[in-house]
């Protein structure tokens, strides 16, 4: 492991190759023998449960159900909303057939060419047009509503350039699709939803995020208005961790969906879908982690304090092992998840070097001395520091340490964030800011979606989003210097 | 409502009509827009929950972690496996291309003839092929095994004939995969996995299982030994329940899987897999619903609770209301999930129905001589019967009862089965009872395919399984009149 570590690409050379690094080497992920589509390992996986666990006691708190819609959409579908076509029905998985036969030479199994399908189905890239066609019979008076709905699925867009976590053909999600009677609530749901990703983001990933909605050409193929939630990476890069669209009445006339109101009129159905996925974990890891590997905020770490017991022989670690189980039981009592890891076959050094690999906020270690002294060293991970403490209290100390740890993360990234971001009036002060520095910059824009995509050819810089919070201010695009009421925020992203 | 309750297909009249109704008169499911896959419904998924928090607990207090693996599986990984490509690699969904593009007269999409995969790809109907090809690069020495992955996923049967449940093109289910260093432990880990899925049918499901092994043509593909849970629904008819495979080294030989065991030497691995799927949830609607619907068994309803107010005026539900929050609240303090449904726009008849259609296991109704008298009224779902008890100590009383009710479904399965297993001797015994009664049949076999495969044929009774705790005893088998050593159950199935 030690040699292993070592191996581990330093962040300021090369940000790309540290990171997939970082993702094999702490076993999150790997590239499977399907292109494109990754092996989510148990540790990558029991970092995506305690997201999801989070996630779904939010939503359910917010009045939200869980439902299961099929995996296959007929091609048909697709047409039916025309951007929604553009934008999703190109690049994906088409099932033709539905049956193999062995082959002539009787050594494999070929497509049965009397097996075709009448209508290809398509893998779902998202659900919207086979859940606006299942809402069509679930809705028929006002009573029928409002309808919120979410789904934990896999969904398939087929990714030519992909990396582990942030871009996959196949990768998990949630998506929620929510059906209203007036345009107002629905508005007011797509809002709660972004308000509940920038919860989730802030108070569990402990990633600071932007709440904006996106310009035109930025939007969900199918939305009227799209919200997003937008966080800083450490190479200065924006990541788009979470979006919530405001859909219309879009689906609802592509697959008629209609209610009766109380006054007894005929009226479409107004529409939101959002959603986050495993993306979230490449977040999680590129906001926070350093040259040792993985920095877990501690709300979701698999394991948040790992126990090594430091011994030269059998009676020592009897010795220990009795203290450190008390200690376990008191943690575990607390809410704590521990892990004592009393191997036998690695030395500490090896077992520091691993839990600083995979994140764990806190280790203790017990040897002989601190076992006579009835103290344990714990070291924290995001500060890279350790103290000698008395056993006494211990648990009140790590339940403490955990929120503060929790806490710390949010503000040095917080404090990366706003050291990284830049207002800049001048088109040729953002080039060079862009190249030099990174990060985000607040700039005046025309508005129009010309200007946008001539900066996004020029510097591949793209409007993360126009920010929710932004104060009015008079200004002139830096681009076009045509008139401009607020500054976006511009940024290279993933 | 209570229109629609009429509708509800008498049982004993047409058992599979009132089955297909329950499904979608109490919102579990319903089919989809795609051929054999259903739309899995709040209703439904909630109970589906239920099951999967309380497995996902016992696979995990047995030292098992989650991971996620590929939904495609590349077409030649089947035929590496010979017995498996015969039972998994005819029906299924084939991907042969990877985009789409605008029809030639702009009206919809086709299928792009360029972007034809060069190998198809199998949306997966099992997962082991996928994963022991993963498993080759996690495993080299005899410290990494055993590995013990499950995975929480979709997967896709081309069935013919589909019915909500019980046989669907997609499904849910988990599957797990283990792989170990020597074949007792593997067997250990097999029977292991059948006794948690039997606790889990009998425990949570209150569905009294038989625990077996399946005769050699029922195995499943690939299989040296395949354990099975039977259940009985009351029609008669077995149902399958839960698997959990023996698979030797087929997959390790297969995808030339090795270690190096503390003695230096090159070994293939020995494996197992097991799964329960959201069949479950048929096997709990046709193991215990009756007339007025469905019958849920109190761990897994997501509704344990639900108290309805009765009221002439706003005053009387204010007053109502008021008492019913402080139970409620109560309730909820000791774990119980409980509705307050005060909807204004329906009738308590109407609401009553409507329960006893989902199943709710209690009902508490409140009028205001009730509340004069500090009492309500509590309503069983599994025995129909009310009576007026003191709102003082109702909280323990309902806690109480929801165990009674847990186990009161359970015995009463019970009785139904052991009324249902019958001992024959002849086969004309057999045939005449099978036709007349059903269920189980204890009966001697030969061991033979040959045997099995006639019976088959003459009568749709399958051998269920050999059971594990069947006694010794010599006899003849009723078809051959050859020598056998136990008996084995025969049943038709679903």
């Amino acid at each position: 492991m030690a040699k292993e570590l070592k191996e581990l690409t330093n962040r300021e050379e090369n940000y790309s190759q540290w990171y997939n690094d970082l993702v094999l080497k702490a076993d999150l992920a790997e590239n499977s023998a399907v292109r494109g589509c990754m092996v989510i390992k148990p540790y990558g996986y029991a970092i995506w449960e305690k997201m999801q666990q989070a996630l779904d006691q939010m939503f359910k708190e917010t009045g939200h159900v869980n439902a299961y819609f099929p995996l296959f959409i007929p091609k048909s579908f697709f047409s039916k909303e025309a951007q929604h076509v553009e934008g999703f029905a190109k690049e994906c998985a088409v099932v033709t057939h539905y049956r193999l036969k062995t082959s002539p030479d009787g050594k494999g199994v070929v497509v049965d060419p009397d097996a075709k399908l009448e209508e290809e189905l398509i893998v779902r890239p998202t659900s919207e047009t086979i859940i606006w066609s299942t809402y069509k019979n679930w809705i028929k008076s006002y009573r029928d509503l409002p309808i919120l709905c979410n789904q934990w699925a896999n969904v398939v867009r087929w990714e030519m350039r992909t990396r582990l976590f942030l871009r996959t053909a196949e990768f998990l999600w949630q998506e929620g699709h929510t059906a209203h009677a007036t345009q107002a609530e629905a508005i007011q749901e797509t809002e709660r939803m972004i308000d509940v990703y920038a919860n989730f983001a802030e108070k569990w990933m402990s990633v600071p995020v932007i709440k904006g909605v996106k310009s035109e050409s930025e939007r969900f193929a199918g939305a009227l208005e799209t919200y997003t939630i937008e966080a800083l990476m450490q190479d200065g890069k924006a990541l788009q961790s979470g979006t919530s669209h405001f859909l219309g009445q879009n689906f609802a006339k592509a697959f008629d969906v209609t209610y009766t109101s109380k006054e007894g009129k005929l009226e479409h159905v107004w529409a939101t879908s959002w959603g986050v996925s495993t993306r979230l974990i490449g977040a999680l890891i590129m906001a926070h982690s350093d040259n040792n590997g993985l920095v877990l905020p501690p709300k979701l770490a698999p394991i948040q304090v790992v126990i090594i017991p430091i011994y030269k022989n059998d009676e020592e670690l009897t010795m220990i092992s009795e203290r450190v189980n008390q200690i376990k039981a008191q943690l575990i009592a607390k809410g704590v998840s521990v892990k004592f890891d009393n191997r036998d076959n690695q030395k500490p050094g090896f077992k520091f070097a691993e839990y600083e690999l995979k994140g764990v906020p806190i280790r203790l270690a017990m040897g002989p001395r601190d076992y006579q002294n009835n103290t344990i060293e714990l070291a924290r991970r995001d500060t890279l520091t350790k103290q000698v403490i008395p056993v006494e209290g211990l648990a009140d100390t790590v339940v403490a340490l955990l929120d503060e740890i929790q806490d710390n993360i949010y503000q040095k990234a917080l404090i990366f964030r706003s050291q990284n971001t830049t207002k800049v009036d001048t088109y040729e002060e953002f080039k060079k800011l862009l190249d030099e520095k990174g990060g985000f910059f607040l700039a005046h824009w025309d508005g129009t979606t010309e200007t946008e995509q001539r900066i996004k050819e020029e510097t591949k810089a793209t409007i993360r989003c126009i920010p929710l919070d932004a104060p009015a201010e008079e200004g002139k695009c830096m681009y076009s210097g045509k008139p401009s009421s607020r500054r976006v925020i511009f940024a290279r992203a993933y």
